[in-house]
């Protein structure tokens, strides 16, 4: 089982994932697009909230960062002048520490990843999608902006005319990508903004022609409930980019990947237009309130 | 009024003086020989061991430290298996991630501690001795260890049989440090150890003939009471280095650079040896119990 995951959604989707077929059998290509250099750390949002997550440390309300963290040291860095934009709490520095003198060190991501992963028992595979450095770029109506500069800094306000992908062409899929993507027996594309979470890994060297190599096995899962993101700024996002602002709109983008396309209940009108798209609408209650909504998803997208 | 100080003593000190002569009347030249890269952060024991005891917020018993830090970061290291041997409070990690990113952008150390200082409310100028990269390696009887290494790593263990700083000659006095020793009406080297505090600061280039040029107004603070050290491994190393374990001894290594030496009432029957060197010495109570003896001691030592 193979999950291709971003963000909160992707990572809560890939705890009943895990929770339906067992952690040992889920395989998750993660995002690094949204990575940053924040005091000097390398932090990788995604792949942490991944993290956190199946190690069942993660904040349950803000569904990223670790549940009961302190910002002390964030608290010292404001205090002196220094970036405090982005909220580092204190135990998460100390992976992102780990993490960086590690890099720096030459080791690639996806090793230091599946050490941190081991470390903290994760059963779950977690892979980066790409070793190498791929940021995503949000060209805005205020101009070019970096990811998190956007999302955090600005609170994803500026208007997204477009999106890329530096580093691409030439980011190379981390060891064990293509294979997970080759070998699964389903491909899952989570329920995570396909255009900033999902694209950034299709962005990779070969990641996309992997994945339409299977498009038989591939389901994605809608991030859309009604026109509404459950979270983020999925909504804006596809009226922007010139998308419709419904599940329909993101199984468009989505249909040359997946032969199948998971949409809430509630969304059962469109069903009909996205068979048309070629590909099959499966309907299933979306939304994840709780672990066994999660995995009840989960079970829905691979039958 | 300058004072070369490095560690806890130096600082100590260094309150009684601002106390006795107005902060703004102190400039302390610091110590960076015990300086380490940690995590990859730059820290800075002996000066930040000054600027937290002069902004008052120092961990009162031990001397070192913010008062009241959290160790979450640290702990977080350790499970994922970092490196943990050296002790990094939270917020002590916030200082740190600011001033290692400063010094990555290419500021020196003197700008970034002058505005951590500015910012913390510190009156005293606190320069380190020099901007450039000067390590205190300590040869012992396992080898040449790093200063930070041998005295957190091996708890001051190994028998230290000569030091040496890595930097020197070529490390360039920081700006403001030789005008500071020139100009001062006084200049004290603090009761801190003179082979891993004083001496590293000396070996800065042309910072000991700045000091010897101004001997007469050098006063030296015994680090010893009796043929003890009041914190550190002075004792020890005294002995091993070759030195005689009292405040003779001291006063001998220190007796080219200083005309005058303070040292404690229950020592004055070093007196006379140390008159014997050419050194006027000073008799009174040199242990810092509290603020008021602090003061005093620094008082006697300008009179």
């Amino acid at each position: 089982m193979t999950l291709l995951a971003g963000g909160v959604g992707g990572a809560r989707f890939a705890l009943g994932l895990a929770d339906a077929v067992g952690p040992e059998s889920v395989t998750i290509v993660g995002n690094v697009g949204d990575d940053v250099e924040l005091l000097g750390l390398h932090v990788s949002p995604d792949l942490d909230t991944c993290l956190y997550t199946l190690a069942g440390i993660v904040h349950p309300e803000q569904g990223w960062g670790v549940d009961g963290d302190t910002r002390e040291a964030l608290g010292v860095v404001g205090r002196l002048g220094g970036a405090d934009w982005f909220i580092l709490g204190d135990r998460d520095i100390g992976l992102h520490l780990v993490r960086t003198q590690r890099l720096r060190a030459g080791e690639p991501l996806s090793a230091v990843m599946a050490d941190v992963a081991g470390r903290l028992g994760i059963g779950v595979r977690l892979l980066p999608a790409t070793d190498d450095r791929l940021r995503t770029r949000v060209l805005t109506d205020d101009g070019e902006l970096g990811f998190q500069e956007w999302f955090v800094g600005r609170r994803a306000a500026p208007a997204v005319r477009a999106l890329r992908f530096a580093g691409t062409p030439g980011a190379r899929p981390a060891p064990g990508v293509l294979e997970a993507i080759a070998e699964a027996d389903h491909i899952v594309l989570a329920p995570s903004n396909p255009f900033i979470s999902l694209d950034p890994i299709l962005a990779v060297d070969g990641l996309q022609e992997a994945v339409r190599a299977r498009r038989a096995d591939v389901v994605a899962v809608s991030p859309l409930i009604g026109s509404r993101a459950v979270k983020g700024p999925l909504g804006e996002m596809l009226d922007t980019l010139g998308h419709e602002r419904s599940p329909l709109g993101v199984a468009r983008h989505l249909a040359p990947l997946a032969a199948r396309f998971v949409l809430d209940e509630s969304d059962a009108a469109h069903a009909d237009a996205i068979r048309a798209l070629g590909v099959e609408p499966v309907l299933a209650p979306a939304l994840m309130r709780d672990q066994a909504s999660r995995r009840a998803l989960a079970e829905a997208s691979l039958r």
